[in-house]
């Protein structure tokens, strides 16, 4: 057997060489970025001869592989590299963060474990991101996973195991159908959709969800959670988890998290907080008193590749008791060694997974870069964006504002000067317009709903936004709305 | 506000010379990895430095950044990029693999939808690998999750859906605890760990599990397998799954697919096949017999991280019926527009997860550039050093084979001539052996354990794995084994 001319081995040969050459495509890519259409539609033509591209017999060419990757499919990315993009929220990936993924998997760890370098450099990451949000350092950890959904079905699969081993039985052993009282999971109702995906994976169903009304301010109100945790008690329920919003999808809405708390430690529930996307708004000093009693959660999703800027994907979990997570994963007693150190665990004995992406280096990275000061300045900037936004909205006759500004999300409809028409014509309009925005390549708005009314929704996210943003959207925005409703 | 002198824009103006950097950086660590020890211990005191760095206050440089992980993590991976890491089922990463993940993590897109290059791409490489694996085209899908424990969580969640549909329960709403019948789950007991912690995450509880006995060949018996279901129905149980193995973790074992098969469509079972390792074997002819009933299941959970080499992490999942799927995911109904077509599907729709990596530039690259026929030369290669290994090993008067040899893996123990001691002694011996390799540097074999005998375990998964590996294995094992037994 000789050893084969195999074309994996010639590239490690040629690695330089070609490593070269994508640097290269990478800077154009994000030197032109910002020139270009902000939401490219692949063209139809492209997209059946990408999907028709038949399995080679034998292998391309490296150089052919980079150059169909060149052309055929880095030249249509989501919208969301794009400082003019206002919808989704991903920020865009911070450049070092690219650079430092480049040498993860070059590296190729995984975040089950084992004392490699990875898991150190995440022992670090995790001290970080638990000073940032002022978390407990003492037996508490973070987790990075694929994103929000990630995040929350790992702390509602604690919280339900926390809740049924309190009531007695051994879940791990038996399931959820050894369990007679009906387990019940609290949210508001502008939950994330992602918390119905996950207790509908937990098996307890959606019809588990107790759905928290809001004021009108769109956040969950704690006097109706307590009334319908009382009720639940009573009827034998057994609650096992209160999901609070730190900056809802849809308005940036913080839940009165200090109320949220207080409830949950009177009855021992468990108090989750989604702030995939608000959580860092404890930086800026006007909504630190809001988000300070994130300390007080039992497990805090927050995703690195929101408001931090890290590549997708990555997600965070504070988890505020380790000892409690490992009981509820691992498949190692509690008194044998699991592996890591108190500051260094092992990953694979709080989650259900085994191997996946070592995450820390692109996360650190791009925290590194920012620092405490960068990374506060960003929030505090896109923050002041969104209040000039919804200044300059409700100055303007011909808008109006359907939510309160909250973090950087300004949630509102453009309304022409005297409008007589139905509240239908007025829904389509805005979808219109978001249409007419995308389709000009000026920008990337897509509408969303408040209280049954159709909005335009614009979330400030990139590192590069500024005051002129404004200006260009608001000219965009009065220039299309007159020329539809004239 | 004037435009901030923001440390990411800077670095995007940058990004040209620190890309070039890191490709060198990256460019050295593949060519001198082969020459260097091959699993190595992180020195205590760097491991310290790196978990006590604080947080900086203001940015660090981004050219410090990239030395910090140049010099502190990067030298510090796992075994699994070396050629003589014989013991965990990662493969090294592909070269093309780390550069189109540089790409992908510049476009930043994720794999929730949306009509962005990556899904496209998806929707390429997803008939491809149906394509490899001879599975059914029509209404079938591929999934790229993190890993085998994301896939297998994904199936049996379908699983789950469907078995309590057809018994007439609608668990998405109502959950588990609304099913008096109990939800039962069959696997080898040779199965690996995530399927238990997958039952545990769904709510079924360990004890729902059960544990299908083998035969001398380290394959669950079909016949005890249709008893074992027919008795349990009779008690008024509810199947909800099968779990198969092709290729299993220890010893590489391969169960009776078509006997299986046969089980479950009679009874309308779901067939789930983890493959995560050995399903590609389907590509050497001397396997393709046992492993072409692939097609016959509902879902099979292959990794591209391990035989495809891909980097990590990227799990595969085959999907027989996306209608299902859909079902038992999607939050838009079924007669309504989900986005995406049926070549190329919106992923969302189709997992719990929302936003996520987009791992289809990695993995179509690494598959264009081997080719069908590089792969098919790839699995070939590794299954017949695995025989050779296993051939020479019994020549030998001082090695015993603990398990029949099967795909890549070889699972024996070194046994001195004339060996009087106890069975611990051997056991005993067996660690030593596998520290001492560990601890020169020339190879990484941990043991496993065969029947309550451990052993030591060589898989075959590197690119460029050749005889002359064996013969260096041979040499160091008998070295070793007799300076420690005489």
């Amino acid at each position: 057997m000789t050893p084969p001319a195999n074309p994996l081995a010639e590239d490690r040969r040629d690695f330089n060489r070609l490593a070269q050459r994508v640097a290269g495509i990478a800077e154009q890519h994000l030197r032109t970025l910002p020139d270009g259409v902000v939401d490219r539609v692949m063209p139809e033509t492209l997209r059946r001869e990408v999907l028709d591209t038949p399995l080679p017999a034998q292998g391309m060419g490296a150089d052919q592989i980079i150059n169909f990757l060149r052309d055929k499919i880095l030249p249509w990315p989501l919208p969301t590299g794009h400082a003019r993009s206002y919808g989704w929220i991903n920020s865009p990936p911070a450049p070092i963060g690219i650079l430092a993924e480049t040498l993860a998997t070059t590296m190729n760890t995984t975040s089950d474990g084992y004392d490699h370098g990875g898991i150190f450099l995440l022992g670090c990451l995790s001290r970080w991101l638990r000073e940032l949000f002022e978390f407990p350092l003492d037996n508490s950890m973070t987790l990075l996973l694929s994103g929000g959904s990630a995040c929350n079905l790992n702390a509602l699969t604690v919280a339900r195991h926390k809740a049924a081993t309190q009531a007695g039985y051994d879940i791990r052993r038996d399931g959820l159908q050894a369990i007679d009282r009906r387990m019940l999971v609290y949210s508001s109702q502008e939950a994330h959709s992602s918390i119905q995906k996950c207790v509908e994976t937990l098996g307890l169903g959606a019809g588990s969800i107790r759905a928290i009304p809001t004021d009108d301010q769109f956040r969950a109100r704690a006097d109706m959670l307590a009334d319908m945790i009382e009720q639940d008690l009573r009827a034998g329920h057994l609650p096992c988890a209160v999901v609070a919003l730190a900056g809802s999808t849809n308005t940036g809405a913080i839940d009165p998290l200090d109320e949220f708390a207080n409830i949950c430690e009177q009855r021992d529930i468990w108090l989750h907080v989604d702030g995939a996307y608000g959580a860092p708004g404890i930086l800026d000093p006007r909504y630190h008193g809001q988000l300070r009693p994130l300390a007080r959660a039992d497990t805090v999703t927050f995703n690195p590749h929101k408001w931090l800027m890290t590549p997708v994907d990555c997600g965070a979990l504070l988890v505020k008791n380790k000892s409690i997570h490992r009981e509820a994963f691992s498949l190692v007693p509690a008194y044998l060694e699991a592996g890591g150190t108190d500051d260094a665990p092992w990953p694979y004995h709080y989650s259900f997974q085994l191997t996946y992406a070592d995450r820390s280096l692109k996360t650190w990275a791009t925290l590194a870069r920012l620092g405490r000061d960068g990374l506060t300045e960003l929030v505090v900037r896109f923050d002041k964006l969104a209040d000039l936004l919804g200044e300059r909205l409700e100055q303007s006759d011909c808008f109006e504002l359907l939510a309160p500004v909250s973090l950087s999300v300004v949630c509102f409809r453009y309304r022409p000067r005297d409008y007589s028409g139905t509240e239908d014509e007025l829904d389509e309009l805005q979808s219109a317009l978001s249409a007419q925005i995308t389709r000009d390549g000026e920008a990337h708005m897509p509408t969303s709903e408040i209280n049954g009314k159709r909005c335009l929704r614009a979330c400030f996210m990139h590192y590069e936004n500024t005051e002129q943003d404004i200006d260009h959207l608001l000219t965009l925005l009065e220039t299309y709305g007159d020329a539809m409703s004239s």
